[in-house]
């Protein structure tokens, strides 16, 4: 058996996020049909990160195994010819068999973009949640950095999170202004359900003076959700890259 | 009365165009619709450039009158809450009362995005052709310089045409390259049915090497829309600018 793994790009409007669902278009499904279809077998992907209903990915990674014989070349532009628009296949290589892409994915990089107070370009519309009013963006940058290293989740995952260990470190998370464009950014070795647009609510409640900056830390030490802001809206939200441990190779967006 | 301009950008992917029509979606009816009721008024909009089914606006020009007082900027926000995402209005001006978005525009600038032999990104999907194997980008870019200066444009207009003077004047006409994503860019005091697209068409053959780049002048000279190629699709396309003279103010994109 051959391990085939895919970089994936999408819009993930209009979609039901990454993860199979019955009676529902999702990312997975989409891929797994369309697969099935080329190779003449029944394909079932693991997906690095699962991204919810309405998140986009610039560089998701997936693997499945396949007896099939075919080049990764003309795998990669077979699929894509018959794909939506929304998803795309980046490229298609072959990997080592033990390679997974969600068990050996080492660290993700998931960005948020906001648009504040200015006219939102229809170009950019799905890919950016607007914000009425002003934003005190340094107190937002402020936060921002006190998401960085090594914490219990809990205040920032979905109350429905079954998830048992949420402790998660962060190596990366800041807010990066450009006019009217802000984009948020967070890297870490894993991600809880809804864990980004939470933290980036719970941004926004600080950039609207509701909430001071140093009030972070005690909000994760509460490990309850309560404890923090709002959900954020899905589109603003992007899977930009998940990276691998050297043996099993490194995604790439 | 007052005059009030609207620089307007849209996706027009899922519009039947910018002209009004009925029983379809069109961007001036969405736009007429949502200024009536914001303004309690029947609006009737002149748009400078008719955009397809499908084509895009980063810079559309368009003017209405009204008897209401209601601010610009507030009209602006208004009438952005009203629409949907695809269709925005970036500045509402009040303007002489002389001036029409379509009769005193002077010049217009379109561009074409095309990608060659790679992955389009589904985040620029909706904007840009793909083009399958490989172009030659010199002779389209030779080609392209040819459609510069004063010209009969019938080859190139939609043969239902049925405007008698087809004589405009290209003041810049050019393709830009960056690795597989290629912008044809025009400018001209106007433009007829098709007239974009089909040069568009006419380029791509010249860049699989059906056509020599030689061959434009000839073209154009017989007057005779069989002589040039396929019309190339919509969403390529896009109504980036257009020019006034000084007295009646300008576009901005």
């Amino acid at each position: 058996m051959r391990n085939l793994r895919l970089i994936l790009a999408y819009d993930g409007t209009g979609y039901s996020g990454w993860q199979l669902q019955p009676q529902r278009q999702t990312i997975q499904g989409v891929l797994e049909d369309r697969l099935g279809r080329i190779l003449g077998e029944t394909v079932r992907l693991a997906g690095a990160g699962r991204t919810d209903a309405g998140v986009h990915a610039r560089g998701q990674v997936a693997n499945f195994h396949t007896a099939c014989r075919i080049p990764v070349d003309g795998l990669c532009r077979g699929l894509n010819a018959r794909l939506p628009r929304q998803i795309r296949a980046l490229r298609v290589d072959e990997v080592d068999e033990a390679f997974h892409a969600r068990s050996d994915a080492v660290s993700k990089d998931y960005s948020y973009s906001l648009l504040v107070g200015d006219v939102l370009s229809p170009f950019d519309a799905p890919f950016v949640t607007e914000v009425r009013g002003s934003l005190d963006i340094e107190a937002m940058e402020d936060a921002a950095g006190r998401f960085g290293g090594r914490h219990d989740f809990t205040s920032f995952c979905a109350s429905a999170c079954r998830m048992e260990n949420r402790t998660r470190t962060v190596t990366d998370s800041r807010m990066i202004g450009n006019g009217g464009r802000i984009v948020y950014r967070i890297s870490a070795n894993g991600f809880l359900h809804h864990m980004v647009r939470n933290i980036v609510g719970t941004l926004l409640l600080v950039g609207r003076g509701k909430l001071a900056a140093d009030a972070i830390g005690s909000i994760l030490a509460a490990r309850d959700r309560r404890a923090a802001g709002p959900c954020a809206p899905p589109q603003g939200l992007v899977l930009e890259r998940v990276f691998y441990g050297v043996e099993s190779g490194r995604g790439e967006g």
